[in-house]
């Protein structure tokens, strides 16, 4: 079954790392280092034919040396070594091979593209699933399986999968920065075996993964990965930014990985039928992959803004009005209640105004009333000055009932704190109202089509 | 003239705290230990009655028991007592005030009109000049004066004219973290006296200034603006983030300030008329003030990309092309000299993809090269990897008749100690691709302006 074949990636027992080098300034010694120090769970064995320790492990000369059973093999050898590394490594049973060395089918040469079939051939005959050649590796922090760069620990829910490394790793520093943290990590590379479609099917069984983003700049089976894609989408956001849309974008694309980019048009088709977010930027993949797997689902779209920054409310009022969703009308109840309890240059409107001054219990006030409302299914909830005591606050009306998306900026260090305060309890904050409206819209999307397929 | 009566708001000998307070918890307090601690070059006199000293320094009873001469009052003082204040400053031949206090006009009271008409009045009397009331106050720190909050000292070129004191806050905080640092920061409030028209004009002439970044809900004369405008940009650009775009946008407008946002396409068309540069979101409005402050200008809008990131160079050609700008054709020559020096392996198109080995010298023979092509304009260049040196590099090329962009991301510790480098020596850095090409396409729309108007 497809999921087991990629399992062994993320999950190995045992890896060895082939190539791993003694340099410092070597690829092979930079992954030995990451797998060992971000606290690898399994056992290691480093092979290097010239070498009998490296960073106080004992190496082995050759896969066939090592006494034990190896599950992974993590290759960054030169490309004219790697099939016969791989016929090696099929022989001893090892399951999955992550190939990270390049010269292959990407050089657009008959050499390369000779030896990326020999390759291919080699696992073939003793069914090893491999992913690459020519990637950035994979990472697993639930497991310190970090066979990447850079070293990335912060364990978390979301996963991400990526035609570059670049993204990956931009992704999973901002993750480790915010205290958000990964579940998997996998750089795609050449594609000649493992896809994204079956990373997507294994990642839609993972336990630890909350949502899935993806950087695509080609599927390699359309309607393969809309049958896989309809399935995770059941249980898990899956978030997708997809390059190659114009013309110039899409010859680059060949250039790059030899694929076709396809038209966008048709790619937002197949997305909205299989319930995969599209996105346009990698910092809008990142927020609302974040905020998909962090943030409840709303009964509806009505959005009531709370500020202490009256600008910030309204910007974020723009944005809600022109990506579609809807600015709740408050109820009079309710809007009684809170001219009776705030200070009165307070502006009991939506975007509720609390002015400046307002302090945490302020805001608890505000939301203590807003829960009342029956309009009102998300409140995004800005702090725009030093306000301490904020995560506390949001602590305790997240997922309550209705969707609480808390934004954080202006405040210097107390926003730093409170920020990293909310992050660490699991819930998502958006450093500008602009970023926050953009994931609310997303999450609409994604629960509408929940509703659309009945689930 | 208008620009000597707001100069003392920024370069004050001599500032009084009227309000002062010995208590933490209070604006007072922290205005008077932010211009303290932000190593204010003048003299501070601290304002409260029932303080002999605050902060270690000689605290009065009021204004007029102050020996010296005052430039600017900086006023925390509860509403009902500023136009009392006020008519003491200008007894004394205070040239200006910033008023802090909130409770007038923006509380739609008629008491709250009554106090901002009475404070207009006290100042008209003497010719004092007022930024508020209801503000986040100012910032200089060329001078250490920063009668506002956070507390911001980093010097810098930019300057900051904002209705919202969050935005305001949140601009001047993302160029201390980054390095940059700030010319000039000023929050509107009621604009009772001193508008965002006469701040402009100010900053025009002002120095330390390099491009101004402005937040605004409503200009307060449309065809004064466009003539101040008109005249700043031919020196320095304007770059502007209006809000109250929608409907419901609009109408929170009219809660916030009471203006009338009016019809953006009508703000549009102004803005172009007049050189000024119209942005989306608070991060745009950074990051495009911080780009047309330090880049050059472009001979035209062909753009070259490099790159180690492959991935990083599909994203940037989408948004080259989608924004309008033009991907650039690479001379044969400049490609057999490319081809003959870089390794084999790379792709040697545009974008030009240096692959994820790529040190800093690779992309210094390919700046070299790429430098000899006259059909570049813009080249811009993308770490996505770890790479030492980058900052070396960049430094080399920037500004030797092409503009050269930086982009880097993915790079974890060595990314952060090269874009500190770079930012240092005053070369914008953007943390994404996508991000650095709104820039370009911002760039290129002033610099298309200057060259219709022959400037």
């Amino acid at each position: 079954m497809n999921v087991d074949k990629v399992r062994a990636l993320f999950e190995a027992d045992a890896v060895a790392v082939i190539g791993a080098s003694r340099d410092p300034s070597k690829t092979g010694h930079a992954i030995l280092k990451n797998i060992v120090e971000s606290g690898y769970k399994g056992r290691i064995y480093p092979i290097n034919p010239k070498a009998d320790e490296i960073l106080g492990i004992k190496a082995y000369p050759s896969l066939k040396d090592v006494p034990d059973k190896v599950d992974l093999a993590v290759v960054v050898i030169p490309a004219r070594f790697v099939p016969q590394v791989i016929e090696e490594a099929g022989e001893k049973g090892v399951k999955a091979a992550v190939i990270i060395s390049g010269g292959f089918r990407e050089t657009g040469t008959p050499e390369g593209r000779e030896l990326e079939r020999k390759l291919v051939e080699a696992a073939k005959k003793y069914g090893l699933r491999f992913l690459g050649p020519n990637c950035q590796g994979v990472n697993n922090p639930h497991k310190g399986l970090c066979a990447s760069w850079p070293k990335i620990t912060a364990k978390g829910p979301l996963a991400i999968i990526s035609q570059s490394g670049t993204v990956a790793a931009t992704f999973e520093i901002w993750a480790e920065k915010e205290g958000i943290g990964i579940s998997k990590m996998a750089a795609l590379g050449n594609k000649a075996d493992i896809n994204e479609i079956d990373l997507l099917e294994y990642l839609g069984r993972d336990p630890d993964t909350k949502a899935v983003g993806m950087y695509i700049e080609a599927v390699s089976d359309g309607r393969k990965f809309i049958q896989v894609a309809s399935e995770v989408t059941k249980v898990k956001p899956v978030v997708v930014l997809k390059s190659g849309r114009t013309e110039a974008g899409a010859k680059a694309v060949a250039s790059h990985t030899g694929s076709l980019a396809g038209s966008y048009k048709l790619y937002l088709a197949a997305f909205m039928k299989a319930g995969v977010i599209p996105v346009d930027s990698i910092e809008e993949l990142y927020d609302v992959t974040k905020g998909l797997a962090l943030l409840p689902r709303p009964k509806g779209k009505n959005v009531q803004i709370v500020t202490s920054s009256g600008g910030s409310g309204i910007i974020s009022t723009d944005y809600v009005e022109s990506l579609g969703l809807r600015m709740a009308k408050m109820s009079d109840d309710v809007r009684e209640a809170l001219r009776k309890e705030l200070p009165s240059y307070c502006i009991v409107k939506n975007p509720l105004d609390l002015t400046g001054d307002a302090d945490a219990e302020r805001y608890d006030t505000a939301l203590n009333h807003l829960f009342k409302d029956e309009d009102i299914d998300i409140i995004i909830t800005i702090f725009g000055d030093p306000i301490p005591g904020a995560a506390e606050v949001i602590r305790k009306w997240f997922d309550k009932g209705k969707v609480v998306v808390p934004v954080y900026l202006g405040g210097g260090e107390v926003e730093d704190i409170e920020k990293g305060k909310m992050h660490s309890m699991g819930i998502p904050v958006y450093p500008t109202p602009e970023r926050a409206v953009k994931v609310v819209k997303a999450l609409w999307t994604y629960t509408s089509y929940l509703k659309r397929m009945s689930l």
